[in-house]
């Protein structure tokens, strides 16, 4: 059901919004209900417990996040005739969705991010504290619905979970009604102006991102407005001026020879810089940590050194994490084995694609994946599909460079790879965290997610070859338009050309950013303690570079929110704060379920909210 | 400068907001200001007290109140040639707007709401307990403002007021943005879908009517959504598909011989029903008591009878209340008086306007104006103009009937003289309420409220005097269309045929109606105790017939939070709620000042948010 709910997504609009939350509150209530009747039918059936629903959802999530990163919508579409022909009319390099190459496909690449940073689980969760909003909060969902009785907190907690839950789903519905047609409703509300909206700057009345912004730390959601307002309220309109020197006045600002190039390289330089500074940081901890290590075992007799107390639920936590071990060296042959029989099997399937692309690839993936769990775990954004661009321009441009035609062919196989790699491994750390909180066995998340993905790998292509079958896809004008199959076809296509096809000053800045974002992340360093909360996140600040700043907005009402509340009542907030977050959360989130099935059965909102100028709004007016 | 505000809105859109709260607290500051100023001059200056607030609030709001009450944007301006001519342009009875006649007439017509009502103010200020929402607010204002230091409660009254005041102001400030053009912004929201708002049935977020509705009890905001739903749910529908039959389908649905006509008739028979049996129940009780006191002051030995416990505060109350006495003989004396020299003034000025015509209004006039004050109390909306449009028809009736010409004429000066009463005696009233709550005497606050109406009887023509000078004020396409001038005119002119030019059925309707106001009224005396607080009240049941239902579902809103809040925590909310609803009412009230200011400047809203059905807006994104 969810693939088949992903898949649509995929094919009309191309935004698909997480599901981890109604994943994790259906299964529930789809287990309960099945418990439930076979208690009442006199069979025996033990206690349902929220480490069974935890895995459940994991399952879910896992299968139908394949059909987001399968690329069904985007680079796998992008490369059939269809949508081939209609950028180059001649060109006889395409390759058309088939049932059997496709499933051959994800089974080879997906599950290569599972094994890629399941080392690196313990390092993420317990010594970062990494946040994982999304997950965090299924986590506190999960827990509320599995809360012995009698313990008064725990039932507060439930009482304003449910409260906000029904209060956010309820307002999302209620959102609904006011977005028939583009531009209309709440998520387009100009609140600071429509100039400003015009900048992605607005306060878009979403309960998701609130909810996010009161589980962030302040620091992720300050350094989003900064990056926001850095970006799209200075560098961009500065840019924009430059128009016609720069970049050609001819080309739409949504070009990506254009703004958007911008936007899109010095967002991945940031990313970049952070991810890398940070993948260097963590791995000479990691090689110091394991030298300490030995040299602990080999005079066991030395102190340990001192450790934060942690608090008796986060011990009991942590005992559970790392009781069940995944064996490294089972991660690592994992890896290495599949990314063999993958780097053997791929240029069958895309004869562009050769060998040492694919080789090069699964070198780097780990890094890259790393850098995106990171990310996902500070901000709650997976960047997957920027790491898929990134992967479209370098390995498009190698295999243009020695082969006149199918580089682009080869750059959008390169992006499915890289997309399912990095995709995987942030979702695998998500449901980690989740599974942390709810006392999960991390070995049993890993088999679960690995099963869901193995469904995955043979359920979207299915659900993908119906609507394949059943529609016409791709047509511009039609109810299945699949945008971004198109623009994925057009950015593989300028990759061919490498960055020389950049905009000008593109690639200046992009290291610049680069460097700062390093020398941002040693001043952090540098500075230590209490100094280092003041410095802003390069990684969350590249965010909105790319997207806008309204979630920063979002994010920044709920951390004022969380903040007053603290300093009005500290005990209150800290007991609270996350169960109300995770209301909100879950309730929006569990609407994505009833306003996909509405879109489905074809029902359209009644009403457009709509915002004009006054100008407009007089010819508007004149005009009906 | 608050009668140069309520004129401009005469002549513009026609629609006036209260200001008595941005007078009450205008007041304070420049009070507060200059007696500081003064007491750090080192010039001794006694302090300012509640009382003398109250005092300068009513007496701005008396003078501001004359700018409306004049009716410079409807009756008076309905005579001039400029709009006669727009309507008849043959005719010769027209009346232009000259200095002398008109501050005459104001003279001669706005004392007498004060004298009319000043003997009843016992009666429905103490012993009815007559809420006035908008005066309760203006108290707890005035009286946080002088609060002694040191009361805890009064403190966090202050505070939750000064928190709500804020965020009410910034709500109204926030929703101006959003207004540019007709059927823009929050005030047109639909939120309960399209259809719901063309039957006027929708939340509008106006602060000030959730504010209200926490003042009421909850049955009369019960009762103005149950005459919401009776008329606009049920009843106009149902006359509408007899369309053509019982009125000409020709006619726009605003033309009072059409659904109009329906709206307007049937409420007043309802205000009618319900305010004469009250009166008539009044004076009954009256005469008893009266008798009552008489037999007492005879038998000083028996008992008084039983009589509810007061708190401390309403017993000081009270007592301030009853301590200056303004003699009733003064008040008859004083309304027999003016009476008389306007009786005869009245045909000087308006020659169409015979004596016995303005005699009859004088002697029907006190029961009105007790109907619209009692209402106000209820409800707090003033219906002056309804019981102006109820003149207009009477009177233009039975002038039109011996006076082939300028039967019109002499209905919209009637109207004048009504609407003057009515209004003045309801704004004395609330004005009492609020006196009643800050302690001042009753007979300062009847002579501040002489003092204003005096003022604003030469301050309100010379102001519109600039107007007429200096724009050309009644052009339907200028910056000054005075509306309600031209749609008075109409009335006027339809009235001289007399009911008989009313659609059909409806007088039959009116009968109807009147009757069940009665029944209602009887059933609520007949059941008593605690089954009376589940009857609704025809009075407020009136309100939306012709208003919508808008305001009356805020208001239900308002008795909803409440409701909850009395059950999270009735001590809260009994001492926290009218601060709260008065912080509400108030920020939205001061709104209106800047609000006037802006428009004064010529300074419009950028942005409009219109609200489209699913069609019109795929017409609208073609046209764009």
């Amino acid at each position: 059901m969810f693939s088949f709910i992903v898949m649509k997504l995929n094919l009309t609009t191309g935004i698909i919004p997480s599901l981890n939350v109604a994943a994790g509150l259906l299964g529930f209530f789809f287990v309960k209900i099945s418990t439930k009747l076979l208690d009442t039918l006199g069979l025996s059936s033990q206690p349902f417990t929220r480490q069974e629903n935890t895995v459940i959802q994991t399952c879910v999530v896992a299968a139908s996040g394949i059909a987001y990163s399968g690329g069904f919508g985007s680079y796998l579409f992008a490369m059939s005739e269809l949508i081939v022909h209609q950028s180059e009319p001649s060109s006889s390099d395409y390759k058309n969705p088939k049932l059997g190459w496709m499933i051959g496909f994800l089974f080879v690449v997906s599950f290569l991010g599972l094994f890629s940073l399941v080392p690196l689980r313990k390092m993420m969760i317990i010594d970062f504290k990494l946040t994982y909003p999304s997950g965090t909060a299924t986590a506190h969902l999960i827990n509320s619905f599995h809360t012995p009785q009698g313990a008064k907190l725990a039932k507060k907690q439930v009482r304003e979970l449910g409260k906000f839950f029904s209060l956010s789903f309820m307002w999302s519905f209620f959102q609904w009604f006011f977005t028939a047609g583009n531009d209309c409703g709440f998520q387009k509300f100009p609140t600071f102006g429509l100039q400003a909206l015009q900048h992605k700057f607005y306060f878009d009345f979403s309960a998701t991102y609130i909810g996010v912004g009161m589980i962030c730390p302040h620091i992720v959601n300050i350094s989003l407005l900064i990056g926001g307002i850095l970006s799209w309220g200075i560098m961009w309109p500065l840019i924009q001026t430059r128009k016609g020197h720069w970049y050609s006045a001819d080309l739409d600002p949504s070009d990506i020879q254009a703004l958007k190039g911008y936007q899109v390289f010095i967002a991945i330089a940031l990313i970049l810089g952070d991810g890398l500074y940070n993948f260097g940081k963590v791995l000479s901890q990691t090689i110091a940590g394991m030298t300490a290590m030995i040299i602990q075992r080999r005079n066991p007799q030395l102190p340990t050194g001192a450790k934060n107390p942690l608090s008796s639920d986060d011990e009991r936590r942590t005992a559970v994490f790392l009781k069940d071990q995944i064996p490294t060296s089972l991660a690592v042959g994992g890896y290495v084995a599949i990314a063999a029989v993958s780097t053997a099997t791929l240029p069958h399937i895309f004869p562009h694609l050769r060998w040492y692309h694919a080789a090069v690839i699964y070198v780097s993936a780990p890094a890259l994946a790393f850098c995106n769990a990171f990310g996902a775990g500070l901000t709650d954004w997976s960047l997957a599909s920027a790491y898929g661009k990134l992967a479209i321009f370098t390995v498009g441009a190698w295999a243009g460079a020695s082969q006149s035609h199918g580089g682009a062919l080869a750059g959008l196989a390169a992006c499915g790879v890289m997309m399912n790699i990095v995709s995987t491994a942030s979702d695998l750390m998500q449901d980690f965290k989740t599974g942390y909180m709810t006392l999960a066995s991390p070995r049993s998340m890993f088999a679960s997610q690995a099963a869901g993905t193995a469904m995955g790998c043979v359920v979207a292509p299915c659900v993908f070859w119906v609507f394949y079958a059943a529609f016409p896809l791709g047509d511009p004008g039609g109810e299945y338009p699949a945008p971004f199959a198109v623009i994925y076809y057009e950015m593989a296509k300028l990759g061919v050309g490498g960055f020389s096809e950049l905009p000008r000053n593109c690639l200046s800045l992009c290291y610049g950013f680069f460097a700062a974002a390093v020398a941002i992340n040693l001043v952090r360093d540098g500075v230590g303690g209490r100094g280092a909360r003041f410095v802003p996140l390069p990684m969350a600040m590249a965010v909105p570079f790319y997207l806008g700043s309204y979630f920063a907005v979002d994010m920044c009402v709920g951390s004022l929110i969380l903040y007053v509340w603290q300093r009005r009542d500290r005990a209150a907030a800290d007991a609270l704060a996350p169960a109300v977050a995770s209301g909100l959360i879950c309730g929006d989130g569990l609407w994505a379920l009833p306003n996909s099935i509405l879109a489905l059965a074809g029902v359209e909102p009644p009403i457009c909210m709509k915002f004009l100028s006054k100008a407009d709004n007089k010819r508007v007016d004149a005009f009906l």
